[in-house]
């Protein structure tokens, strides 16, 4: 099986270019005083659809387009981030979209969805209810992470850091581990001595798992995390085989250690996050990751899309 | 009495610039959507202590010490962001600072003064506390808004607005007037075209009832408005000439409009946004500010000092 190269990814960042904005990487005075490290944010929630992933599902579309091969429709699974995304870059193409979500899904992701002309179908079963759904429309899926065309365009962030810092250590969150793998390669190709580290939930560690067994691990259905943009059912096979050739470590945080970073990195940084965003800092002050004293340290923070604080 | 013109604005632009953050000016395709027209944000809650105001704190302090008149102490009076810029500016150039602030001030604002090494000496009476403590212990009093160095300061944002885009209309939150008038002052030298309208909580509108009046009007202590960093007690002598001659419109708005803008823009652009910076937001909503159709439109977001969501 291949693995996606840093040429993929740069030519993924030509082709997503118009679709996607160049998200800023933001100096963090608070974190890097607690810290004792420079830190700096990388703020995909301010992407379109407020996260990472239309650069991932803007690629797809955009590869398959320019062999012959963009279809009517696509479907896909999704606790709603990558269900957006899809959404988005189905609007820009002129593609219809449908999407399996769980039941379970935050109201504000399902209505993002919806805004971008996305239709979302609830389920308790993610993956079997989009097979399903490509069954019955007869199109291929626009999986969440496993394709080479996805993990190419979430790499796109690793080139953009590097463009304007040096970092010692990159902390990524970690679902199904395309969004790491992404990165881990752009930032290996430029500047192999900088670590870069993914972090899961406990909870729902995937990746984590996969690695210790040698191969793909199912996660029981509807693991509960606070992080639920990172409850992945299982690690992809091609993600798998990236985050083992470039990824230095995958690491994971109890759910407390989330809970209690997520509104401090808030009010840290004045982005709304959502809790998936924030593990890596979680990761910092449990131990699980130590920062490099005096070093520069970007934390990926991966999306937005949570409620807002209310009177 | 001397106006605050554009060349106070350039140097006040050129002093700061070491100790303060360029903040981004980012679109927001949501709320483009809704109001039919570009609609960029100018992200003062970037801005280091969380809002705008080290502009022109810093811009003070650092002109007295041009002037060789840079005391070892300093009051003020603040609803809390005022507080912090001030000890964030004196902890820069060596100057204690203490600052009166509301009883019923936020403890996230009282505790964002204290980080920076600010004292905090809560009151019912703003004005009068401020003014015994500058007796107790003879320094200066660093005005919120009503100097022309602090209004110089603020004015850096229009600097910083135009050298990103050509607006048609800038909304500017208002509650003592001077980042309203200092934004104006500098927009109208470049872009005398652009209209500039403040924007004050209809519960807290010291400047509509000095334009009004025709002179400085002191409101009743404690008015309670959401939008807590724009209830100023009073317009000053200085802000309102500025306003009259630089601000196109002053207008308000009511407190159900701006307790719907609030969480509406937070999920919108992904910031975290204290209600005092949707006022404009509030605005356009509500009819008291016409977005001109096709144009392009900026909210100055003035800072993000209020509460993160929790689970």
């Amino acid at each position: 099986m291949g693995l996606v190269d840093s040429d993929d990814i740069a030519a993924a960042a030509v082709r997503i270019e118009p679709y996607v904005l160049r998200t800023p990487l933001l100096d963090s005075e608070r974190l890097s005083d607690e810290l004792g490290c420079r830190v700096l944010v990388k703020a995909e929630n301010l992407q379109h659809t407020g996260s990472f992933k239309p650069r991932g599902a803007c690629n797809a579309l955009l590869s398959w387009r320019e062999q012959g091969e963009l279809p009517e429709r696509v479907v896909s699974f999704s606790a709603g981030n990558h269900a957006a995304a899809v959404a988005f870059a189905g609007r820009q193409l002129g593609v219809t979209v449908t999407v399996s979500m769980p039941e379970s899904a935050q109201e504000s992701k399902v209505d993002n969805v919806r805004h971008y002309g996305g239709e979302v179908v609830p389920t308790t079963d993610l993956m079997g209810t989009c097979e399903e759904l490509a069954r019955k429309y007869d199109c291929p899926a626009l999986y969440p992470f496993d394709l080479p065309e996805v993990m190419a365009g979430q790499g796109t962030i690793g080139r953009e850091i590097l463009a304007d810092v040096e970092p010692d250590l990159v902390l990524v969150p970690v679902g199904g581990g395309g969004l790491v793998g992404g990165i881990a390669t752009a930032i290996k190709a430029a500047a192999p001595d900088c670590r870069v580290v993914g972090v899961e939930p406990a909870l729902s560690n995937a990746v984590e798992q996969a690695l210790a067994a040698g191969e793909v691990v199912r996660l029981p259905h509807g693991v509960p995390t606070i992080a639920d943009g990172l409850a992945a059912p299982f690690a992809g096979e091609h993600t798998l085989a990236q985050v083992r050739r470039y990824v230095d470590d995958v690491v994971s945080v109890a759910e407390d250690d989330i809970a209690a970073a997520w509104p401090d990195m808030i009010t840290a940084t004045k982005l709304l996050l959502e809790p998936s965003a924030v593990v890596g800092l979680a990761a910092l002050r449990a131990g699980a990751v130590t920062a490099p004293r005096g070093g520069t340290v970007v934390l990926v923070a991966s999306g937005g899309n949570a409620a807002p604080p209310r009177d």
